[in-house]
């Protein structure tokens, strides 16, 4: 074929595409519709409209395009407690009926209890030891079929909703308009890697391969016919969470994020170091002060305080220092969940 | 726009798409060019068609199609010596320069010698040694600049070519082979994970979120300009050989692989693994039989033993008993090197 007619026919599929893309193209015009106009909106587009125009400076080739987005409390809602933990405390009883001598034994005694106000004043250690009975021993595929399972059917004590359902619609927003101007976009939670894997593809279009999470080992062995498989082992390998969360950056990714969003202190080394970098980064944090749509909790900016997310206020001196993008839930998403009834 | 419309200026993009990209579907159409028709050559296009087919039962969905493989002695040369292995003893002298007091002291003495006899017959713990001096204890920056620096440079001794010309002409067109058929290739190697990613995109068109290896971590920290960076540090993390390697695939890709290629013991595991899942699933193993071409080793078939890459009679019949698809370079393979002359 002739370079020339080549040429041509490339523009009149490029034509063609574009016309028969027209609704797609129209819904790009106007991404991030449950976004208020206001700094977080604008810093967002002019941050990918930056580093995606090949006549910036600030152009990002396609392939180093990375965005990362903690997830607890930053797509989803993360109080009275974290989605994982509850899980794990619903496994409880079946741990204990497969070993029936932990019944009277702390802190899983306190755990079968239902006392959620105890429960909730259980030390780390202890709980560190209901994560380890609940999230090891088994195959990585009998623990994707609990987790699955558990997802599919456990609802949050507020809205009577499946766990799933409570993904902010903002960010969603904002995944799809990254990801359509070619941005990877990676989960990097202190949350397990594996749990998350679970859902995170069905709920976020995250693939597995892109969720970087506090990760244990596996031991790798066969069943009885020779089989192999991999069971879950209590051995920490990246607590992703502080400066875990560059570190597993570095691990899983081997590149510095162009974009990352978190909400809490867990979140701040993974907001320094992509913002570190050089060209044009965003860094974005998530404040939660709205109670009435969904919680209010800091204790930056006079919010109640809290253990599970918390945001304080030095953290929030330093986003400004450092200009990161606070995002505050009240004023800048004009919607936060799908169920939401529109005005 | 009316859908009719839509619909046939979507048919009209994609006929002038397919007469634009003539040149490059006639490519596909005979791809593996350097490979001799044969069942390896058979069993590639078979699996490939058999996974991508919408109508066959064993398609796999797009997003699922993962190939693995490893790097030493399977996409490039790996004797006399690992190219890390090299690059380390090369770093030597500037280590023992940051650190005269080394210079007396083994392994690293014996490291200066140039004697390359008495460096082969170093125990493994020396190896280890020099590996932590040369490998950890910089800013994972410093450690690329450096990696990049010698890769760009140093030669092997046999063809005194670069390493990175010694890749295999028919597994570059395989990885190309997969990717045009919606596979993502990924490398899982012993060698280490930052070293490899430093040439990975360059070489194999492998991004470095693609690259699993041998993982040590990393510790975050601050410059005295308060700017965060990495350091490596000496603490394993991921021993990815053997059982490693599918831990290693559950760790950073969290899909059990569809296709996966090896050439030793070291594979073993993940090509048992691979195999091992439901459907269509191709495991493949590179028999090193051509000594005038390449090298001669295993000690499977009678081929002399080596420690670089061990293929054991014993790897062999598990091959054959598991049908994984043994490679002959000799009899598979038309051409090795890029810059071997054409018949």
């Amino acid at each position: 074929m002739k370079p020339s007619i080549r040429l041509g026919l490339i523009a009149l599929a490029a034509l063609a595409l574009q016309l028969s893309l027209g609704t797609e193209a129209l819904a790009q015009a106007r991404p991030l519709g449950s976004w208020n106009d206001g700094p977080a909106k604008r810093a967002i587009i002019d941050f990918v409209r930056k580093t995606t125009d090949p006549s910036s400076r600030d152009f990002v080739p396609r392939g180093e395009r990375v965005a990362t987005f903690d997830q607890d409390g930053t797509l989803w809602v993360e109080h009275p407690m974290y989605s994982q933990v509850v899980y794990c405390l619903d496994r409880v009883p079946a741990v204990v009926k497969a070993k029936p001598e932990l019944a009277g034994v702390e802190p899983f005694k306190t755990a079968l209890s239902g006392d959620r106000e105890a429960i909730a004043k259980l030390p780390k250690d202890d709980l560190v030891k209901i994560l380890e009975a609940t999230l090891t021993g088994m195959s990585v595929d009998e623990f994707r079929a609990e987790a699955k399972k558990w997802i599919e059917t456990a609802k949050h004590p507020r809205w009577k909703r499946r766990y799933t359902e409570l993904t902010y619609v903002p960010m969603q927003e904002l995944l799809r308009y990254l990801r359509a101007n070619g941005y990877a976009t990676y989960i990097v939670t202190g949350g397990g890697q594996d749990f998350v894997r679970t859902y995170s593809e069905e709920v976020y279009g995250i693939p597995p391969e892109q969720v970087v999470g506090t990760a244990a080992g596996t031991s790798y062995g066969y069943d009885k016919n020779g089989k192999p498989f991999l069971t879950k082992e209590p051995k920490l390998l990246l607590n992703d969470n502080n400066a875990g969360k560059p570190e597993g950056i570095h691990l899983m990714i081997g590149r510095r994020p162009r974009g990352a969003v978190g909400n809490s202190t867990g979140d701040q080394q993974m907001l320094e170091y992509t913002k570190a970098g050089s060209g044009a980064r965003l860094s974005m944090i998530v404040l939660h002060d709205d109670a009435k749509r969904e919680y209010a909790y800091g204790p930056a900016q006079g919010l109640p305080n809290t253990k599970v997310g918390t945001f304080t206020q030095a953290l929030y001196e330093e986003a400004k220092k450092q200009d990161w993008i606070v995002i505050s839930m009240k004023k800048d998403w004009n919607r936060i969940f799908s169920f939401e009834p529109r005005d």
